[in-house]
């Protein structure tokens, strides 16, 4: 009996020790996971934890004017806006902040006029008319500045200045209802505004600026190179012989595959150019960069992204293709792809440094091994050799190959677009003393230049993962 | 001499006319071009001229709390946040303005309540310590905040309450240091929120309501059907003799296309879907959808898009098919496109009414005809009667046929996602009576449900470009 108590009574601190000991375990779990979390977020990009830190600043800045009694005896309760402001209004980059700042300060302008001067009007038609009148100004700004903002045009660069321009001018003439200093509220909402944007703007630029225009600069650039990897590894994924294990292949095509996010990143790249043609000169780019001719880089980028994305469907099917239709290609199609990645890869770096090789003026240059690979391959497939060969089971070889020939045409295309992106931003002209004849190899240049975060163990097979450009200018930038 | 007074008297005045004219004649184009631009927008998708009103219905409604000197007595100059919260939160489909008025409202009570907090804890500090210690307060929750909205998943969904989070905390703990009544402040900036977010939410849901998910459900269908259509006249266009003119191919080509939106559809899609998730239920929409499965779809309609793209790349180039090979492989290859057609777009219909045929209850059945033109094409290329053909001129009649059949393959994954959503989502069933063995013709239902906005003049391809849904995806839920 005694036994029987004494064991329920460590039961019960045992079970209670045991709950205690999961619950701190759970909470530890918790805690590890949300910590791993939060390094995996700022590792990944560490611009972050310091955009974190400017609005912290910014915030804390413009806070100031609560404490400091002569700011305070100045703007009083508006204070507010300007803390507001800047919660709004400090972006990822200095082309978001700048865009949102100059819509917000300059939609508080004209609207605030505007309202000022609808205020006016309803006053003049007495007590009773002037609710009435109001209400009417109020709802038909609203009904046309909110239909305004379906344009694609205005949706795209000014979408927030309508939206601060409704809020305004309701605000504000809906106001004078009730204050008489309607003068003075309008100009202390300018005030403030101003104070509360500026601040973000100055400390944006100041403080460790992310420029929109050089994610973008990097983003273009590193899809190209992603494609310059996938056809770098593709020859030997393609052709391999089945001694590789499983685990080998599985890392080696996840590597391959870091094209994949090119094949979205349209959004990122408008979004990115949008604020980047609000950012002033910087570095090695001026005001009026071509950001356009990046976009349309990126379009050609995609769309041999597209071309990748069929060829890849013939690494995932497991493809039998007879070994004598195979040795006989096998070399001519090795050679297509690791021309056509070389020269993917050197114009990324073109882009990436803004260099161009004097010895690689005219695209044809560039372009010459792989031309001549193509015609090899060309060649083969003309030969008469192929008539003992059973053609459905070499039909996916051939396709290989007519798609490895896209490929090369769709590069063709991009190296025109970056011809005229290096003549139209004034790419530095390197002439390589070395070897004239032919480019020197630039992988010195490349290393310095790519800063791959993640290096795949195929020796052939580089991806950078440096994808946070993408992912921030999908996220980091929404249009408040 | 009077003569010539005379003629430069009538060149001012004649001068002074024409410029008046070209003045009047400039801004009537410009006046013109306004009002096209504004048909047009109106007309594309008549719900933004709607939303446009309910926006100033909300917005007058509101402003009401002001002229009513009851409702004013009660808030104050607060009643302004009720007027900012409609212009903020009043997006053009329901769930946006659901999904931004609950982060609103949740995160100015979670910091309401934390910032009166945070000022009576400063408050013990003394009249030094006070404002060093909210300035701290306030740096802090605004780098943690701000960091944490990097994380993608609090960034999909919650974006917009971690800006009002910080928001309200700052000015709820500062505003603290000035006023001594923060609570009734807390108190009433809750409430103007809740009337603002309230007045939006149910005159988005009363008036002509936008449901995100109905325009991401339209829209994945129509993204299928589009497939259908490029499909349904790529044997037409691929193998057609010279004897079209220019025009009619321009014309076609045009048609085609159609499907070059769905490459790029991605964010829309994934937009819409976050939204759909904030929805009551509605219609034959449950609260609980599968609205992943939608994006599932739309993922794999994707990828069958890039084939496409590819097997597009063959009509650009003119290319030189040998007379005996395309005779020989024409019509199976028609045969294969045009079930692949047909199967995408009874699935597109399936979709978009919600209902599966008895008949097609497996995704085999549905794909049968399909298969059976596969395996002839395949019977085809085995066959050696190939022997005389110039291979490498035949090369891309084999990268067709090899990219229809993957085509069909992409089909075939189609059709069970289709399958899964369809028990999912619990379409109805329809037991086609006329004929159980061969599904009915779906014409008729279709014209009902898929309302194509442009018929190409080919009579095979039909393209519904009604677009808006992806364009309002896109363009008008930023996350503000």
């Amino acid at each position: 009996m005694e036994a029987e108590k004494d064991h329920s009574n460590t039961g019960i601190v045992g079970r209670i020790w045991l709950r205690l000991k999961s619950a701190i375990g759970n909470s530890i779990t918790g805690v590890s996971t949300v910590v791993r979390d939060v390094i995996k977020v700022g590792k990944d990009d560490p611009r972050r934890a310091v955009h974190s830190f400017k609005v912290g600043l910014a915030l804390t800045l413009v806070s100031l004017i609560y404490y400091y009694q002569p700011l305070y005896t100045n703007f009083g309760a508006t204070a507010m806006w300007a803390v507001m402001t800047v919660v709004v209004v400090f972006e990822f980059s200095v082309g978001a902040t700048l865009s949102k700042g100059l819509n917000r300060g300059l939609a508080t302008l004209l609207a605030g006029a505007l309202g000022v001067g609808a205020h006016h009007l309803a006053c003049l038609s007495g007590k009773i008319g002037e609710p009435i009148l109001l209400s009417f100004f109020v709802f038909l700004q609203a009904v046309a500045t909110t239909f305004m903002r379906f344009f694609p045009e205005i949706k795209a660069r000014y979408d927030y200045g309508m939206l601060i321009f409704i809020l305004t001018f309701s605000l504000v003439s809906v106001s004078g209802y009730r204050y008489d200093e309607i003068l003075t509220m309008a100009h202390r909402r300018f005030s403030t505004i101003f104070i509360g944007g500026a601040t973000c703007v100055i400390i944006s630029i100041v403080v460790c600026p992310v420029w929109a225009g050089e994610d973008l600069h990097n983003l273009i650039a590193l899809n190209m190179e992603k494609l310059g990897s996938f056809l770098e590894g593709f020859g030997d994924e393609f052709f391999r012989t089945s001694a590789d294990t499983d685990w080998d292949t599985a890392e080696k095509r996840k590597c391959l595959r870091g094209y994949k996010s090119v094949l979205g990143s349209k959004s990122a790249e408008e979004t990115l150019a949008n604020f980047a043609r609000w950012e002033p000169s910087h570095g090695e780019f001026r005001f009026r960069h071509p950001w356009k001719q990046y976009l349309e880089l990126g379009a050609l980028t995609r769309e041999c992204a597209y071309r990748i994305e069929a060829l890849d469907g013939y690494l995932n099917v497991n493809v039998q293709v007879p070994a004598v239709a195979r040795e006989k290609i096998e070399g001519a199609c090795r050679e297509v792809s690791s021309e056509a990645a070389k020269a993917l890869k050197e114009m990324a770096v073109s882009v990436r440094t803004m260099t161009r090789q004097a010895a690689l003026a005219d695209t044809d240059h560039l372009l010459v091994d792989c031309h001549g690979a193509v015609k090899d391959l060309k060649a083969l497939l003309k030969a008469s050799q192929w008539k003992e060969t059973d053609l459905l089971a070499a039909v996916p070889l051939f396709t290989v190959t007519s798609l490895l020939i896209d490929v090369v045409e769709c590069t063709e295309k991009i190296a025109e677009s970056v011809q005229e992106l290096s003549s139209l931003a004034n790419f530095r002209e390197v002439d390589p003393t070395s070897s004239p004849e032919k480019p020197a190899p630039l992988a010195g240049r490349k290393t310095k230049a790519s800063k791959p975060d993640v290096e795949c163990p195929h020796p052939h097979v580089v991806v950078p993962v440096h994808d946070m450009t993408l992912e921030n200018g999908r996220a980091s930038y929404p249009a408040e």
